[in-house]
């Protein structure tokens, strides 16, 4: 495993074609990472433009580019990654199959990235479906919810999996010792909710080496309650964009209602970058790196809409979850787990 | 069906001991929906404490008591309803029946509500699965978002039969015309999502007497992209809920970061009021009321921490969908559905 090899020293594989601000923004993102947080990043791509965006920064020594001659669009699907074997995010998968990497950052379609990591990585062994995990803006540290979108149906043991993969997550890249996990349901009580749910929290409740806290519903996902939330990917993609777009609501909304009335305006000025703060903290495209856990390699997912900032947070991010070994926690934690939670 | 005959004179029926604030806040709810509203409305429950409570608002001869020996606690469930065929939520089931009222009104525990609902009003003809239907906070009108936790486990035809009934809402308590149905899921295309949706996608497409308008996602729920929004009880629950604690969360981290300077603080305190106001119609506990939909008679479910405005305001919701005639309305809408949307 590329990561264990590291001792800090491999660079992030950043697709510089991904994104809705590839690649400008990606390579600004690049030279963010380097010179402000100290990592090695490798930029993928068509070497020509990223050259001369490099060049802008008087960075063209610092970051090294390798020739990806395809990208995938913003809109293929999980087909296109067979397609198209030479595209920049293939290439960075096989960085990191190779070695030379020690994890992939892109901010390109989830649906391909997904595709495409788990042809290039293939799955860790024991792992037969690897999840979005994202997390959550709580406080004091972040609440890790898995999946988010990679599996729109699973079985209950499934579940029990997921749990064993935030775990790992949140032990490596939040440092949370023994993380409590809970299972978003729709009531508190163990014979609340679909099949699905019930025959988890059984399975979770017996589970040997998790710590689960039972089920949470809802308005229980930024209240801090667990350290680690499960649910299928169609639960959690639901979830998670509909906390962004009401978060997003609701700022929105004061902003209206500041501007409303004049009173209320010059209290808004008096308070506006303090908001603005707050409102970038709680935005997914600011804060944003999802990740694609239980392959032979990290694999950061950034926000489509990243920014440099935001590229530069999941380049932290991934050499962060690469330097504390996520993959190998994984390992022990399924090596650990009783046969019949590891086949299926 | 009694509302048709009611010509608006006929009374809700309002559960007087559920709730948290029981009898108190509800007895002030009904004061306040008979005076500023013009609805009657006639309370259920246990006389002596009703007596009391309205006698403190000169109100003992404008609003009738009918007597309830029992009620269902709040962490009561589902099997409750069947134990206490007594209870203040039966006997306000059982005026509506009996033709002695033209709706019920509720804050008692969401379970109990919908099965005491299903045993004593039963579900109209053509409906087997009743849904319950909330009015998310959008503008210029609300969104009617169902089924919100009635049915954690559905099949496509059901998810077809939950976009009548929303429609049928959406047309008589809000006035929308021929409203636009959206399906909650995971992609906008088609072939996202789970089994359940795809296949309520190609159900919804060539449904005759629906506009569907296609899939919509987490972010869409407050965007009024569509006038109504179908899902299984599981997912909706857990969407409402999300939505519910993220705007509370947003509110929550903005009077600390508006508390902690001091220049914020001063321009937090010239828009104070706005904020509460705008916080206070975003707020599930004010603006709501959530209506089981798909019986022989309205219901209305309060939320559980209503005070007298909350209370008042189902009230509100609960007359207009009787004189709008909300019930014969989905009769219309499934009478007019093919045959095989109408039976399973």
């Amino acid at each position: 495993m590329p990561e264990t090899d590291a001792s800090g020293v491999m660079p992030i594989a950043l697709d510089a074609m991904g994104g809705d601000n590839a690649p400008d923004e990606i390579v600004a993102g690049a030279v963010r990472a380097v010179r402000e947080h100290g990592i090695s990043v490798v930029l993928v791509g068509a070497p020509r433009p990223l050259s001369e965006a490099l060049s802008r920064y008087d960075a063209t020594t610092e970051i090294p580019i390798v020739r990806a001659e395809e990208a995938l669009a913003m809109d293929e699907g999980a087909l296109a990654s067979l397609r198209r074997p030479r595209s920049s995010i293939a290439i960075a998968c096989h960085l990191v199959r190779r070695g030379d990497a020690c994890a992939v950052v892109s901010a390109g379609s989830t649906a391909g990235i997904v595709a495409t990591g788990k042809l290039r990585l293939r799955g860790q062994p024991g792992v037969l479906r690897p999840a979005i995990a994202v997390a959550l803006p709580t406080r004091p540290t972040p609440t890790v919810l898995l999946d988010a979108g990679a599996n729109a149906e699973v079985k209950p043991e499934t579940l029990v999996q997921f749990a064993h993969l935030g775990a790992a997550y949140a032990e490596t890249a939040l440092g949370v010792e023994s993380p409590r996990i809970g299972l978003l349901t729709i009531g508190s009580e163990p014979e609340k909710g679909n099949k699905l749910v019930k025959r988890a929290h059984e399975l979770l409740s017996a589970a040997p080496g998790l710590d689960f806290a039972g089920n949470i519903e809802g308005h229980d996902l930024l209240t801090r309650t667990v350290d680690v939330i499960v649910t299928d990917g169609f639960t959690g993609n639901v979830a998670l964009k509909t906390m962004e777009g009401s978060v997003r609501y609701a700022f929105s909304q004061l902003r209206e209602t500041i501007n409303e009335s004049r009173t209320a305006r010059v209290g808004g000025l008096l308070q506006k970058r303090r908001i603005r703060e707050l409102h970038r903290r709680l935005d997914p495209e600011v804060h944003g790196g999802a990740v694609l856990l239980g392959l032979n390699g990290t694999v950061v997912i950034a926000h489509g809409a990243s920014q440099a900032k935001g590229v530069s947070a999941a380049c932290v991010l991934a050499a962060t979850l690469a330097q504390e070994g996520v993959v190998n926690r994984i390992g022990e934690r399924l090596a650990a787990a009783p046969r019949s939670h590891r086949l299926w």
